[in-house]
C-alpha cells in the first residue's frame, strides 16, 4: 500500500529528529500546541458535528455517540492532557545504569525514544490528542488509526496539532493519521515490521484480539480487566462493602471495575444481606452460586459469569471455602488487570499479593486505583495486561526502551 | 492438540509453585542437574550418538554436525554452565521501586516471573541445558522445542534434569519438551497464548522471521547482526585495524561479527593497503564500493552486500564523505544490533553513540563485545534486537515482569 508506506517512511525520518529534541523544546510545542486547540475549537466543533451527524443517521448507540461528541468543555480537557504531558520530567537521556567492566569498557544504560509507535483506537477524538502528547514527549513519532467514525474530528485534531509543530520548526511527522476507514488497510498496518516498532490497540476486547492475532509487530495489550475482590474470612465487612460499591459502581464501563466477588463462607451470613441491600442501593444485578443463593435472593452464577467483564451494574458472586480456593479461582478467571483482597490478617494479605498473577494486586483498597494518574504518572496511554515489557498503568516511562552505550580505548575480544 | 494443550496445562501448574521457591531450594536443584548431567554422561553420548548417526546419514553440513555433537567435554561444559547459573543473583522478589501516594496507599513495583516461556531452537542440546538454568532460575516454567535432528539428545537431557528436580521435590514440569518433530505442532505451539507468556526463537534469521510472522505470542527476537564498524576521519587507523581484524575474525559464525566497514574518505589511502593487508592474512575477502576500489584491489560491493549478514570470510566497505553520511548508512541497513566508531575525537563520538539506533553502540572497541558474559550479567538466553522489554544482552532480569503491591486501609476512588 503506498499511502502506509509514505506515512511509515515519514516516521521513519521525524523519530530521528524527534530524538534529538531538547526537554524545553518539545515541552513548549506541547504548550503550542494545546493553545491551538482551544483557539480552534470551532473549527474542530464543526468537523465532530459531521462525525455526530453520521454517526446518528446509522443509529450509533447514545454511550457510543457520546464518546464520540467534543464540545468547548472537553476541547479544554484535551488541552489540559497536553499542557500536564508537559510538566511531567522528560524520560529520554536518563542514565538508568553503568557498568564498568574490568577491561575498562564503560557500559552506560540510557532510556531512549522506542521510535515508530502505532496507536489503534476507537471512536474517542481525545485518544488521538493524548496519544500524541505522551509519544511526543517520550520522543516517539506516532502513526494513529482512529475508529472511522470519528475521521473527520480526527482529521482536525490532528491538522492542529501539525500546524502548532510546523510553527515551532519541528518535523509535522511526529503526528500522522491513517485517514482511510478501510478494514483491508488496518490490517496492512499491522504488517508494517519495518516501519513500526510497537502497536498498540486501544478499545475492547474484540478490538485487542484482533491486533494481537493479526499483528506482526510487537503489540502490548491494554485494558481488558475482570477484576476481583476476594472477601477474606478476617475481613473488615465496613471496610469490604465500601469498597466493593466503590469498585463496581462508581464507573462501570472502565476496565479497572470491579466484576466479580470471591466471599469467604465464614463471612457470608454476615456480609451478603447488607452487601445485598448496599448494591440494590445503586441496581446492581447479583449472580450468586448455590450458597449465594441460600442467603440472599440472587440469580444463579454460570461458569461464563464468572469469565465476564460485564462492564455494567451486574456483579458475579462465589464462595470459597479457603484463601487457597480464593487464590485458584481468581488466578483461573482473571485477566491479570487488578484483584484486591480485604483482609485483617496480614499473612492472608501477603498471601494473596505473593500468589495472585496480575499488573496490580491490592490489599484492602478499590481496585479502581490502577490508573497511571492514581499511581503518580502524570498520565497514561494504557494497562497493560501482558507481562512483557510494561505491566499495569503505561506512562511516559514505559513508553521507552534503552540502548548500551560502550565506550573504549582499543579494547578487542581476547 | 492434546499433546501441546497438556504442555501447557502442565506448565500453568508449575509456574506457580516455580515463583515460590526461595534462591537457595533453586540454586541447590541447579547444582544437582549439574551432577545428573555429568553422571548420566554415558547415556547422553548413547542417545546423541543416534542423532549423529541420523544426521550423517541425511547428509548434514558438517558445521551444523559439529553444533549437533555432544562430547564428555562438552556435557561438563553444559553443567559448568549450570552452576554458573547457580551463582548469580537471584532478581525475584526484588523491589525496583516504592511510591507512596497523598491517600496513604503504598505501592511497590516488585520483579517477578514471565510465567511461562517458550523457546524455539535450533539442532543445539546444548541450549536445552542453558535455557533451562536460566528459566528456572528466574522462577518461570519452560517450554522447549528444539531441532528436530538433536531430539533424541534433548529427550535425554529433559530426563535428566527433571529426574534432577523430582529428588529434590521440585515439579519436573519446569521443564518441558516437545518431542514431536512436526512442522504443524510448532505452529500451534506459536499460538498457545492461553499459556505460553513469551517466545525466544534462537536460531538464524528464517527461524526468527517464521516465528515472529507466525506467533500470536509475545516474541522477542534474538540474534541477527549485521553490525558496522565507521573508521572516522579523525580514527586511530592502529586502533581501527586491529578492532576490525578483532570483529571479523575473531569468531565468524556469531551476531556480533563485523560484516561491513564505513570508510570517511578522509583516511582510505592510508588506512585501506594496510587493512587489505590484514585481512588477507586471514583470509577473509573484501567487497568495495568504487572509491574504495581505486585503492585496493577487490570484488564490487552491491546494495545487497551493505544489507547481508555474512557469518563468512567476507565483509563488505562502503566510503563516506561526512560522518553524517556515515550514521544515515547504517541506520539504514543495520539490524539494530551492534555498531562501532573508531575516532579520536570526542563530538563524533558521542554523535555516533547517540544518532546510531542501535542495541549497543560502541566507540573505539570492538562489536565482538556484545554478550552477556562480557556486559557482566553472568550467562545469556540470547541478545534481543528489538526495543520492546528487552535489548541486546538478556540476563536473568531480562527474564522478569514486575508487579504493583499495593497495600491500603479501605482507601476508595474519589
Amino acid at each position: 500500500m503506498e499511502l502506509l508506506n509514505q506515512l511509515g517512511k515519514n516516521a521513519s525520518i521525524a523519530k530521528y529528529e524527534l530524538q534529538k529534541l531538547t526537554t524545553d523544546k518539545k515541552n513548549h510545542a506541547l504548550c503550542k500546541a494545546a493553545s491551538a486547540l482551544v483557539k480552534e475549537s470551532s473549527s474542530l466543533l464543526q468537523e465532530n458535528a459531521k462525525d455526530i451527524a453520521k454517526g446518528e443517521e446509522k443509529g450509533m448507540h447514545s454511550g457510543l455517540l457520546d464518546r464520540l461528541r467534543l464540545t468547548e468543555e472537553r476541547i479544554k480537557g484535551m488541552a489540559e492532557g497536553l499542557l500536564q504531558v508537559a510538566e511531567l520530567p522528560d524520560p529520554i537521556g536518563q542514565v538508568i545504569e553503568t557498568i564498568e567492566r574490568p577491561n575498562g569498557l564503560k557500559i552506560e544504560k540510557r532510556r531512549v525514544p522506542i521510535g515508530v509507535i502505532g496507536m489503534i483506537y476507537e471512536s474517542r477524538p481525545n485518544v488521538t490528542a493524548d496519544a500524541f502528547a505522551l509519544c511526543f514527549k517520550s520522543g516517539n513519532a506516532v502513526i494513529l488509526k482512529g475508529g472511522s467514525d470519528a475521521v473527520c474530528s480526527n482529521i482536525a485534531i490532528t491538522r492542529v496539532i501539525r500546524q502548532a509543530l510546523k510553527d515551532e520548526g519541528i518535523t509535522e511527522d511526529a503526528i500522522q493519521l491513517i485517514e482511510v476507514a478501510d478494514r483491508a488497510v488496518t490490517r496492512e498496518f499491522m504488517r508494517m515490521k519495518e516501519y513500526v516498532d510497537l502497536l498498540i490497540p486501544r478499545g475492547g476486547a474484540g478490538l485487542i484480539k484482533s491486533v494481537v492475532e493479526n499483528s506482526i509487530i510487537p503489540v502490548i495489550e491494554t485494558g481488558t480487566g475482570n477484576c476481583h475482590i476476594y472477601v477474606d474470612e478476617f475481613a473488615d465487612l465496613e471496610k469490604a462493602i465500601q469498597i466493593i460499591i466503590n469498585a463496581k459502581t462508581q464507573r462501570i464501563g472502565v476496565c479497572n471495575a470491579c466484576e466479580s466477588l470471591v466471599i469467604h463462607k465464614a463471612v457470608k451470613d454476615a456480609l451478603l444481606p447488607r452487601l445485598a441491600e448496599a448494591l440494590k442501593a445503586y441496581h446492581v444485578e447479583i449472580r450468586g452460586d448455590e450458597t449465594v443463593r441460600q442467603v440472599i435472593d440472587c440469580i444463579p452464577a454460570t461458569k461464563e459469569d464468572y469469565g465476564t467483564e460485564y462492564l455494567d451494574y451486574i456483579i458475579s458472586m462465589k464462595t470459597v471455602a479457603s484463601i487457597e480456593e480464593a487464590v485458584a479461582h481468581i488466578n483461573k478467571y482473571s485477566t491479570k488487570h487488578s484483584e484486591s483482597i480485604i483482609t485483617e490478617k496480614r499473612e492472608n494479605a501477603e498471601k494473596f499479593l505473593n500468589e495472585v498473577d496480575a499488573a496490580c494486586v491490592y490489599a484492602n483498597a478499590s481496585t479502581r486505583f490502577t490508573d497511571g494518574f492514581e499511581f503518580g504518572f502524570g498520565a497514561e496511554i494504557g494497562i497493560s495486561t501482558q507481562k512483557l515489557h510494561a505491566r499495569g498503568p503505561m506512562g511516559l516511562r514505559e513508553l521507552t526502551s534503552y540502548k548500551y552505550v560502550i565506550r573504549g580505548n582499543g579494547q578487542i575480544r581476547q
